[in-house]
């Protein structure tokens, strides 16, 4: 018999797990490790259990779910997370972690076992909205932050990850990044446009874009905005309308692999009839090619240099994140992409333009990613929806990868 | 003897004024119609009243000192305002109604009669911070805006301006603009960087600007900026940003006369990582010349109507404020220039790049405007001041223009 995906259960269990948090206008609300974000951790280990996976949960509250192997080796691992942004969908995180879960039952109900033993994680604060950092459990896992440290992260309220860990009982025992594995593979909706706009089923995700963010903050002077003479201003929002479109032309021009937005902005005192004094805004840039990635930044900077020093403006730039661009490992792309071929579903190898667990599993594993569509490139929103043909191709690509890597018997 | 303005006495009404609304930063909080507003303006009646005035007081709260001449004949009037904004200064508005107080003092002083009667006015509500529109007072008593209309008006909290009037007891009963004058003459600090920049102590305001305001909302679609190419993207924060750097180069094209601001700019979801959906933004045009100003509107509504056709943005546009320039009498402007030639205090003539009760009242009698230095072209700001020097120069020239027109004996 050959363990076969039935898109019924996993479509069954998305459902099931969407319902903790979910708000009437669609969206889930699940930021990590709050109580909603706690039943639906009681959910999946439930489920786990009742797949006679053995659950360990490490110092941060990563949930892991073994499943034995032939033989006694470190596990192939899969899996993402499921919390969620302030008003998240049921499929960004929750798809890689249940999807794993099919894949065992469908191994389960067909009695196959593995060579290698294959394992499901559940990692904490993969969204990095209630505690920053974001990717915390997976970043803690693979050695990039200590654990006291990440315990000791606050919310707004002043809470401790450690604190909300023990209130919602997922401190756990075992020892962080004790669970070794040989090769991680995360199944992840695009939260793009690409896969749809194609026609395509399948993402090989080969790499994963290099994110820079940073807040400017510009001081100019407050004036008023009739009696001030245009040559006589130094109006803060004019330089972040410039700085908007400089960042943008620059993208462009290093098209298609860059990405620049201003994504917040805030004017002070922001009056229809005052020049604004101070802008304070956010700039993201991205690109999968660090050296180009680090060219633009070098840009953006010379442009407010000039700013600086050219029209007597005050510039202060804080980095917020900095993450350096991820090849994800060649043999596990060639694998994905392999066994999308011979289950005969289209596929194409992509950027992730989007931080992930697997960018830190990366670190320590051999790592790549399977995307499916988002309908029309939505995410973190209760619109966020992939067809079930989607979720099922994605989970059976999942399956024949897990088992090439963990060697079928 | 001859009338001398005593500037000890302007500076000491202008310091016992400031003490109602004081901010402990030194800012000056009096919104139209509070409390604080109320017992400033108890204050200035009883000035009024220790000099002899006949107090009158209309419909809409305006305070009306009358002073009688040789000859029953329509008065002379000046005046402004004794309101401020959320935090203003201690000379915007006040300095115009304590220094026409100073002028009737130096002439009882004096024992000088005119041949036409004088008016000292103080008009309601001209900054509109609380109640909307702004110069209210002055716009009932001109015509421009029918009493009840005015007195429903509500501030945030559902307060109506005729609720706000009985409670400080100023629900006057004088017909609205029964007190015609024979001519207007409103002394007030500049509120730009002009006269101080070139060392002039008079500004001959001799026109008013024209002033556009209007409210733009701006739909793009809101996306993951790590995900969504640039291409495909409808980023409203960088319309937004567009339309700032289009309306300064507008603006710089029309140089000396034109002036634009982007004031205020809210983006939605305003978040760092993701491509603004939605942006607010306001406008605000101003030219002395209504032909160029209405050009410049149009250039900017053919800006807007491409973004929508060539980039699927949608578009909503408000119209704010729309207010025509005015152009001040020649009569009086000369007379202003000739009695400050005549102290031997510089003047230059200028535009009025704010609105100001002289606007409204230039609509039902012959009008101009006495403008000093602000330091630093600083108003609305606990920061605003204007020299004793020039507030004494200001007080001269309008006793000189006020004795000229209204016929001294």
């Amino acid at each position: 018999m050959r363990p076969e995906i039935r898109i019924e259960r996993l479509v069954d269990r998305l459902s099931r797990l969407a319902e903790f948090g979910l708000q009437q206008e669609g969206s889930v609300s699940r930021l990590a490790l709050t109580p909603e974000n706690g039943a639906a951790r009681d959910l999946v280990v439930d489920w786990m259990e009742d797949l006679d996976l053995d659950v360990r949960i490490d110092g941060i509250g990563n949930v892991f779910g073994l499943r034995r192997g032939s033989e006694d080796l470190p596990p192939v691992m899969t899996g993402s997370h499921i919390d969620t942004v302030g008003k998240g969908g049921r499929y960004d995180g929750s798809y890689g972690v249940l999807a794993g879960l099919e894949v065992v039952e469908a191994l389960n109900e067909a009695g196959v076992e593995t060579r290698r033993p294959l394992c499901v994680s559940s990692f904490t604060n993969e969204e990095g909205v209630r505690f920053t950092p974001d990717m915390m459990g997976s970043l803690v896992h693979a050695g990039g932050l200590d654990l006291e440290a990440a315990l000791a992260a606050r919310d707004r309220d002043g809470t401790t990850v450690g604190e909300a860990l023990d209130a919602i009982g997922y401190a756990g025992a075992e020892t962080v990044g004790a669970i070794a594995a040989t090769a991680f593979v995360e199944l992840h909706i695009e939260q793009g446009p690409l896969l749809e706009e194609r026609g395509v089923p399948i993402g090989v995700v080969e790499n994963l874009t290099g994110i820079s963010w940073q807040a400017i903050k510009i001081v100019g002077e407050a004036n008023h905005a009739g009696t001030t003479p245009m040559a006589g201003r130094r109006d803060a929002g004019h330089a972040a309308a410039r700085i908007t479109t400089f960042i943008s032309a620059l993208a462009e021009s290093h098209a298609p692999g860059q990405r620049a937005t201003v994504g917040s902005l805030e004017l002070d005192p922001n009056l229809v009839n005052v020049v604004p004094g101070r802008a304070r805004l956010t700039v993201d840039l991205r690109n999968p090619d660090d050296a180009v990635l680090c060219h633009v930044e070098d840009e953006l900077s010379r442009f407010l240099t000039t700013l600086e020093s050219e029209e007597g403006f005050e510039i202060d730039t804080e980095r917020l994140v900095r993450t350096e661009p991820v090849r994800f490992d060649p043999v596990i792309v060639d694998v994905i992409e392999r066994v999308s071929d011979s289950l005969g579903v289209p596929s194409m190898r992509m950027t992730s333009g989007a931080g992930h667990d697997a960018q830190m599993m990366a670190r320590v594993a051999p790592t790549a990613m399977i995307f499916v569509p988002s309908r029309g490139g939505i995410s973190h929103s209760g619109a966020e929806h992939t067809d079930p043909e989607h979720l099922l191709a994605g989970a059976r690509v999942l399956l024949g990868t897990i088992l090439e890597l963990a060697g079928a018997m």
